[in-house]
Formats: C-alpha cells, sequence, structure tokens
C-alpha cells in the first residue's frame, strides 16, 4: 500500500537547495519518488518574474546528482512567485512511497497523468477542456480515488502560446484563440481549470461554450489550481484526494472561499481535519487569491484594480495570505495567484493538508 | 450628559466628502461638535503621498462651509495613507455631542488636549515624551475617565522637524536629535508613544533615556497611535475610552496582538464586546502594523524588509489588513503604519468601537 | 497686436501656487489674460494619481481669488503626472497680453476653440476625430495663423466615458465603442489627435476608419497632444504656432523623433531657433514619450512593457526625459505620456518654445 | 604582443547563455582568454534581485564545459541588475587573445589583480583603501600600463559584512564599521573607489580618514567603478587603460560627468575617439548614474530621492541611460547606479571603448 508524503521545506532564496538536498541526505525524501514539487518564490509572480526559472533550474540540478536526466522531467514543478506580506518563501515536495501501515481508513492519495501534447489551434478552447478533463480522470484513476467527493485539488501545467507555436498553426491554416502570448497563458489556465470542473462533475462541457472560456466568472471549479508554462507543450496533472489504497497519516481536504474575507468555510474544513487541536497538525494550505473584477468586496470598495504602482495579484496575495494565515497560525502557505474558473469570481479554492497524530 | 459618537463614512478618492456633506445636511453629524477625522487614502503612505494633504485640503473646504476658521483648526485630521490590499477607504468622524440618555453604564468617552509647541531641540527626546505625557493626562481628565485602564486609544499629532526648525535651534545654539528631517517624524513618533505609555503607568520617565526612544523596541504603550504632521508645532491629543460620565450606545475596547498574526487577543476583545452576536455590531476598528524588524514571523522568514519594489510598511498593511478584515467581515477598517513603541516590535494595538444595540 | 507669454515656474508640490500667486502679485501675470496652464505633478501618470485633481484644485482655488467663477473654467488646465528620473516638477501658464510692440516678424501665436458636446456614441469614432479636426481650423483661425505649417503644437483636453454617459448612450439605443471606461481615454485620445492630423492636412479624414482609431500606430500627427479629463463633455483645444499677427520675443517650432533616441530632428529644431548660441533662450519644452509596442528600440530589446513593477509610460518619460535634457541643459521640460497617433510608434513629437534676446 | 577583445552580446532573459555560446562555437570567444564578464540584467539592482545571480550561475555551468573549474572562478562576473527605461539587456566578456598584429601605437589593455583577503574588522575603513589601492597598481602592472593617465576603467568587485564575518570579527576583540550588513556593501564600494582614487593620484591617503568614507562625497576618483558581493572575501580588480605593450584595434578613453545631463565631455571623449565619424565605431559605454544627494539638479528639484514608490537608482539609471544612449545612437550600454565617491555627487565616470576601423 503507498502512502504519500508532503515535505514542506523553508528556503532562504529562489536559489535555496540545502533543504531539499539534507532531507535526501539524511533518507527523509527518497528523490525517485517525487511527483511534484510545489514552491512560493520571493518574485512578483507577474511577467517579469525570473525567481521562479531560477528556482527550477536549482532543484533540476540538485535532483540530477539522484536521478537520471528522464526522471527529472516527470516531476511536475509548480512555481508561484509572490510571497507578498509575510507569506514565508518555501517548497512543498510530494512524494509517493511505499507506506508500512496497512489499515481500512481514508490517507492522502497522489495521481498523476500527462496529457498528449495541445495543438496551439486548440489552446483555451473547448477541446483544451475536453483533453484536461480526460486527463483528469486518468490522474484520478491514478491516484486510486474512487469517488469524485474524495478528490480535494487538482494541479494542472498547462502549456502557453508562443510566436512559434501560432506561427505553426497559421502555417497549418489554423487560427489560434489569441495572438497574445501574455494572454494565452490566461485563456490556456482557463480552459483547464474548466476541464478540471468537467472531470469531477460540477460542469457539463455540453454547458460551456468557446466564449465563455476566461470571460464567464459564474463557471469555476471549487479544486482547481492551474498555471501556464512556456517549458511544456501537454498537460502536467497531479490530483489530491483521500482513498482507502493509500496508508499512512496524512489527510487532505478543501473549501471554497465565496470571497477574500469569507473565513467560515475554511474553518469548517480546519474542523473536519481536527486542525486547532491536539490530535491534528497543519501540513500544508494552498489556496487561489484574486481581487475579484468587481472592485468591491461585499460592501466596500477596494482599490486594487486601480493601483498602477502595485499590480493587483500581489495586493491580493498579501491580503488574503493574512486573512489564512491568521486562521493556521503559520505564514508558510502557498497562495498563488491567476485564479481564472478557479473558485469564484474575486474568491478563490483552499486545500488544506494534515497529519493525523493520532493516525 | 454628552454622548460620543463616530461615524464611519465611506469615500470614493481622497477628495471625496460628499459623504460627510450629506451626513452634516441631513443632521446626522453637527459640524460644531467634530472633534477628530481620521481617515484612509489611496495614497503609498510613505514620503510622496499626496493624498492625505488633498483629503485634508478638501475636508477643510467643505467644513469651512459651516464653521468658522478657528473651529476648523481646533479639529484634529489624522488622514494615513494606504488602502493595500482589500483596504476601504473610509474617514471616521469623532463627534461630541450632547447625549439624551442617562445611565449608569460606561459609555464611549472623547478627550482632547494640546500641548504647547514643542521646541525643536526637544524632538525625539526625553522632554517631549514628557510634555506629551502631560498633554494625554489632561486629555484624560477632559474625557472624565477615572481610570487608567477604562483608556484604550490615544491619537497623537506631533510635530516634525524641517530645515527652518533646525537652524532655529542651532541659531540657538542647540543641537537636535538629528538633522534629517524624514528620521525626525520617526523619532517624534516614538516620542510620542513613550509619552503615552508613560501617561497610563505602562513605563515610567525614570524608565527610558534619550538613546532608547526609536531604538529600543522592547519598549511600548498598548494603547498609543501617533502620526507626525508638518503643520503643528504641538501635539494634537485625542483619548477614546470608557467613562461613567459618558451616555449613549458606544463602547470601546482594545487588543495588543503580540505579531501579525496573533488574532486570540483580539478575538477576546471583540468577545468582550459581544461583537458576533446579534446585541452589537462593529463601527470601527483601528490597528497599527509593522513588519518587524528582525524579518521573521514566529518560526518563518518573510520577504517584506528585503523587497525594493514595495515599501515593508504597504506589505504589512496589506497582511495585517487581512487578518483583521477576515476576524470582522468588512474592510472599512483603519489600518495604519509607522509602529514604533506603539506594541511590541512586529504587533500592534488594535481598538475597537462597538455599538451595543441593547444599550 | 496681441503677445504671448509662457511662464514656467517651478513648484515644491503638486499644491504649490505660490509661485503663480507671486507672479500675479507681481504683475507678470495678468489672471486674465490666462489661456491654458500645462503643468507636470509628481504622481505616477497612471490611474491613481491623485496630484493632478490636486493641482488643479489648488490653482482653481488661488486664482478665484481673481477671476469670476466663469472665466475660472475657461482656462485650459493641462495636467501631467509623472517626474521620473530627473524630471523638474513645475507648470507652464500660457497668457494672452496685449502686445506693445509692432513689426513684420512672426511671433508665437495662441489660439483656442471649444467644440460642442460629444454624444457619447461618438466617442472614439470618425465623428470625433470630424469634431475635433473642426475645432482644430476654428483654433487655427482664432489663432490667425495663416499657414498650416505655422502651426507647431495642438493641445486638446477630450472627454471620456464614464458608466453614466455609456448608460445614457445605451437608453438612447446606441452603443459605444467600448464599456470600459480606462480603454475609453485612449480611444478618446486616439481620435483627438486623428483629428488634429487631418486639420493639419497629415490625413484625410477618408483615410481613416472606425478600426484604425487606438489601433493603427502608422497614422499619426506630428504636432497633436491629447490628454482626456473626467470633468468635461467637450474638447479644449490650444493652439501654438507663429504668426504675423502676433508681436513679441517668443517663437515656436516643432520635431518629430522616429524613436525614443532619435535626437536629430530637435537638435535640428534648437538650431532653427537658435538656442545654444547668444541670441536665444528656451522657454519651453513640450514632448510625448511612449515605450512603443515593438519592444525593441532600433535593433535592441528593452523591458519596459514586461516591467509588472513599473508602468511602461513610467520608464518611457524617464528615459526619454534624460535623451531631451541632455540636449537642452534643464530637466524642466514637460515630458508626458499616453501618445496614441501623436508622433510614430514608439517616438514622438516635440515642441520648444524659445525666447529671441534681440526680438 | 596580446590584444584585448570586448565582446557585446544581447540576451534575451538572465539566463540566457546562447551568445556566448555561439561564440566559442564559431571561436569567436576563446573561453580561456575570457578575463570578466560584465552584464546588465533585468532585476530591480536592489536587494531583491535575483537575476544578477541567475544569471553568474547560468554563465558558469555555460563555461564549465570549457574550463576546469579553478578557472571558472579566476573570471570576474560583474552583474549590474536594472535595464531602466529603454536600456538593453547585454553581456560584456571582456578577453585577453594573443594579438596578431605589431605596431608602435596604443591599444587596449587589460590587466588584473586579486588582493588577499580582507579582514572583516578592515571593511569600509582606511586599511581596505590601502589594500586597494595596492591591488589596483598591481593590475595597472598587470596590463603594462605606463602611465596613470592612460588608465581610463578600474572594475573591483569587493566583498561585504555577512552575520557571520562580523561574528568573527567581534569574537576576536574587533568591532566592524557597521553592523548592518545592507550598508556595509555601500561602505566596501565607497572604501574600494578612494582605493582607486589613492592609486590613481587622484588623493593621497593621508588625505582621507574613516569618517568620510561613504560620507564625503567631495572625494572621488573619475575612472573608479566598484560593486559588492557576498560570495568573496577579498577584491577582484580589472583595469582598462591604453598600452603600447598590446596591439588590436580597440582604444578606451573616458570622462566625468559633473552632473546627471552634463554632455559636455562626454561628447568630447567621443571625439578623441573619433566616434560618429566613419573611421571609429562604439563598442560598449560604461558609465555609474547616481540621483545625487541634494535633491535638486542644478536650478531644480528633482523628486527621486523621496519617491517611495520607484527606487531613486532605478529613476537615476532610466534618466541618465536615455541621456547617454540619445549621444551614442543605441540603449546597449552599460549604466549601473550604487556610485559612492565614483565621480562626483549626482554625477559619475564614463568609460567608452571603440573600434578603430582604419586601426
Amino acid at each position: 500500500m503507498p502512502e504519500a508524503k508532503v515535505h514542506r521545506i523553508a528556503t532562504t532564496g529562489p536559489d535555496d537547495v540545502s533543504g531539499i538536498a539534507s532531507a535526501i541526505a539524511s533518507g527523509a525524501i527518497s528523490p525517485d519518488g517525487i511527483v511534484a514539487i510545489l514552491g512560493k518564490t520571493e518574485g512578483n509572480g507577474c511577467v517579469n518574474d525570473f525567481t521562479r526559472a531560477f528556482s527550477v533550474h536549482m532543484l533540476k540540478a540538485e535532483l540530477s546528482r539522484h536521478l537520471p536526466h528522464t526522471a527529472l522531467d516527470e516531476i511536475a514543478y509548480v512555481m508561484s512567485g509572490g510571497t507578498e506580506g509575510a507569506l514565508s518563501p518555501h517548497i512543498l515536495v510530494l512524494e509517493r512511497t511505499a507506506g508500512q501501515e496497512i489499515g481500512d481508513e481514508q490517507s492522502l492519495a497522489i495521481g498523476r497523468a500527462l496529457t498528449p501534447a495541445l495543438p496551439p489551434k486548440d489552446l483555451g478552447r473547448l477541446a483544451q477542456v475536453e483533453m484536461v478533463a480526460a486527463g483528469v480522470r486518468a490522474a484520478i484513476r491514478d491516484a486510486g480515488i474512487d469517488a469524485l467527493s474524495d478528490v480535494h485539488f487538482v494541479q494542472i501545467k498547462c502549456p502557453l502560446l508562443t510566436s512559434d507555436r501560432i506561427q505553426r498553426a497559421e502555417t497549418e491554416g489554423h487560427s489560434t484563440a489569441t495572438r497574445d502570448t501574455l494572454k494565452s497563458m490566461g485563456l490556456s489556465r482557463a480552459a483547464s481549470a474548466l476541464g478540471v470542473a468537467v472531470a469531477l462533475g460540477e460542469l457539463q462541457l455540453s454547458d460551456i461554450d468557446d466564449t465563455q472560456i476566461g470571460r464567464d466568472m459564474s463557471l469555476w471549479s471549487s479544486r482547481a489550481s492551474t498555471s501556464a508554462g512556456v517549458e511544456l507543450e501537454n498537460h502536467e496533472i497531479v490530483v489530491l484526494g483521500m482513498s482507502r489504497q493509500w496508508s499512512g497519516p496524512l489527510a487532505v481536504d478543501h473549501a471554497v472561499m465565496a470571497d477574500a474575507i469569507d473565513v467560515a468555510p475554511v474553518k469548517a474544513a480546519l474542523d473536519r481535519l481536527n486542525l486547532g487541536r491536539d490530535d491534528a497538525s497543519l501540513v500544508a494550505l494552498l489556496a487561489k487569491a484574486e481581487p475579484g473584477t468587481s472592485g468591491r468586496l461585499r460592501d466596500s470598495r477596494h482599490t486594487m484594480l486601480d493601483d498602477s504602482d502595485i499590480s493587483a495579484t500581489r495586493h491580493a496575495r498579501a491580503f488574503v495570505g493574512g486573512v489564512l494565515a491568521g486562521l493556521v497560525g503559520t505564514t508558510e502557505i502557498f497562495v498563488s495567484g491567476g485564479a481564472e474558473h478557479q473558485g469564484p469570481d474575486g474568491g478563490g479554492p483552499v486545500a488544506i493538508i494534515a497529519r493525523r497524530n493520532g493516525g
């Protein structure tokens, strides 16, 4: 019976791999079990954020001392720039190990899947939604999760359009959803999030048309977290959920915040995991934060969307970081931005991983 | 028996005085009872923040339609720039009215005092601490507050050094605590906060020496909020507390956060005021936020002090704004920065004003 | 014979009107001759820049001591936020006086015109181009300028769409060019600049269609400078040129920079005005700066468009400010952004006003 | 007879080493001749700029394919963050080759030297000035430069204080010049620049005392460029000058700008190198930019020092970048900040390398 491990490791900079190196040296982490590494890095989380690439480069260089090149590239590296407010830079290493105990209870399960390469003409369109939905279903099967309600977090790395890829599509006589490479990142995240919603039965494929992708924020998944990366042409999918086929003390649950200060659902999820009591401790919190499109939060105007000095996404991460850190008592939480169709407009999904001490 | 009123009014910009104008027109606010106006404005809260002066200018222009020039200048205008995260721009109008009910219970009391002009040579030194302590005592008497433990918030506007004032001191053969006008703002805020601590019995004057002012962050007041303004040479002091000599449904209490995510003391104060239950509602929350000097929050590193793109004070307001808005369910809260000796290093005082519905 | 005067006055902040007040007190400026006031203020020049409104408010308050309310509103106030790099905050007061000398030479001429109110449905469309072209022609006539080649600078303040105006248009059964109020500012500036081009014979109205406005950057005027303001529904037009019907020592000329470092045309214009020699001195330089859309300058990549920390317009003003200040030896120059159809993509028009000492 | 080569290579990001890789592959650059690599990277050039380390890391990784580890570390890597305005990211590879021609003329000469490790107690003090002066003299000898007036650019990488190094000094019973690690960077740059001044005879060691280092901006070198790096404990010194012992078409000269718009000395140096004429072309321009301490440029106030949104050093690089790019017609120039004692307050040194086509 496999066991999922989640290692939360503080970093002193985007190039700091000393923590993962020590964990490997001590045997706490076995490199060949690593499925994904998520990280919060110091950059601005926007266009000119080089801390993400720097971090991935250094992690790969470190892991290359233990793994063959092909294995290196099978790991999903999901770096999120922006540690605004008191958010603390760290990485989360997701590992699949041979578990030692056998039981009847559900435990944290990790599944993964890769989709085929996405033709550039399909990016940001229904065909991408459909491809991702199929991939998520495969990852759920890989995780051995029986019920869709046991899926709590779906992380997707998706491709984007580059000038080359646009040209390739056009040479073949196709148009692309956009010719703006930056916008293609949002469209790809959007279509991927809707793919999660379809796989989880939150939406039907027939409910969606191309024009809603990236635009109609009333469509969303409660468990999607998507990010676009220039280095891949397909989708890397990691699913976290609960399964009886896995062992170990870890458990995961999730909540959806309706807006940036909607703490009740998060408190309820913390309660369900027994956090705040002696018999459980927090391992990781992963949340999406966004300023929303209305310029208001409940009855009150905010100024995030009108600030030409600080990006709205940076404001949102700092603020939602405060809301959530106040609830869980640590600032080492993974709050990321860019939340198209990932939770409701102005709100967002929150996944929580806990260690059950009595496990 | 007087009654204290606190009007919280949303603004659409630093120059928006339509809300206070309407309240005066409808009789909800009587201009001659206004003691102080506190405001959160859209600027960066740092050196080149012109929204504070713009707001004060527009408020005075509006009030000049109702009050003689001398009365205008007796009002304390405390503008705090920086509505980071989802913090919402608004003003708080503190008014002293003739109350209509007489009772035995304590109610919100407002007192004020002005000190003599501060000689520039005394700024940032013990003589300023002593002058402020005397002024705070006078304001407490003015408020009719019997016990120091009934004082919950002391707002002070203090002077700063300008090139002219430094020259004046030097011409008279004196040195000043600094020749850097920006630093003088911090020193003046620091000495004023220590003056509050002395008046409230939190510290003894003999415990402090000049070299600790603005430096030794182990010295602090739990109820001070100070800001420096170029337009005055003395101190304007406003005290909020509880007194049997005042009537009305408002009450005030306070808490001290030990760090930016220390929510337990705030929750306790909200509880003491019955907030979160049917019989009370939030009128205002006033808090100080600071990144602290250690670069860490509990066990975790943060990056606020190393960010050359966004001022640490802006990060701190956004983050602490999230922490507190998550607790009270509104973003119309007064979170300000510049917290030398105002609460512990990295933490800060929080004052809460509630309306007792059964009152 | 009228004489045009241009007063360049340094300011110590957006609210500093002491310079213009002194000039009025000394008789150097006669308030009733003021046609326009242009100003560089400290803000970011983007959405949340309150220094422009603060400056206009303070100027009007000062001038209201000398002028009736109706006269106040006839003056065009053109505030440009952003004194990046070493650019120096200042105002330029354009005044029309009764000149004292009569001669045969051309001198600086100022003309102005107001258009009728622009129906919101016409904003950003050909109808606005046509309305502005008519207004510019009227202003040229008002200035007594005979030849279009004697027009060197056309400043236009144009309206923008607000939610109210969009609703008004839609209630009447019309669509608007955009429903995004921020985008409407760019479209209005764009259509106004094309209106100048049509009036000056640089383009034919029949050469332009609606879809090119704000998009086809190959269309541009060499002498337009436009800015949008929420406070007006029509266009305020100020034309500067040379005319034999005006007297006095001032002269104006212009150049077009093909890119941000294209100094040769500016040097040629400075030469034509005899600047850099004993017999002339610089009074004012007005330029438009923009990052351009290509991401490159000549052969080299720049990073302005990818910087999520600093707006591209701020980079461009700082850089072009350096290019031009290096040429003229002062940093008190009026470099503004937002240059749709105002000069070629990545370049911009430059107007120079000189005093002929021998004049 | 050796020949100095300078390769200017555009980069598409801090991690782009494709240009240098191609040049090595084609034989244009011989890795074992590389003395130093200077680079402009996209970061903010301030504390949280990770682009410099990312670039150095990638350059070393690339060069490690051609050079042994020890040779890698002998190269001086001088990365300067901040491509504000239209400044263009690029690297300059300085190479010492076996020259093919022999002549009587002076040519560009490169010399280098390493000092011993600097004891932390000496950093920012006269002992550092003296150590650097000795090192510069050694580098001049290494370059075969006869006269001090033939030295035109001295680049120094100097150490800084870390918490560890401070503790080491204190354990040994010594104090350090500062306990603030950020300030130690400025002090080390300052002492190094003064060391250059002493070596070049611009100042006498006896003219300087400890209290002036980093403070008295009337002391400066016309040819120093210094930067601090955490990775070294000694000084890496690279000298550029003219010598008859070197061959080849390259020549170097320098100028000192008295303020940010002081273009005359730069024009004179360009003239001396015959730039702007057919028989010479620009290879590289290296300049230091700083906002100065007065808040004014000539007669005019600037706002760089009061801007809490954008660092003054970023403003200065953008602006001076414009001034210099306007002169030389390219934006691929090396404008860096942090100019303590490197040129006069508010001004800075400029070094220019030209290729003599008729050479």
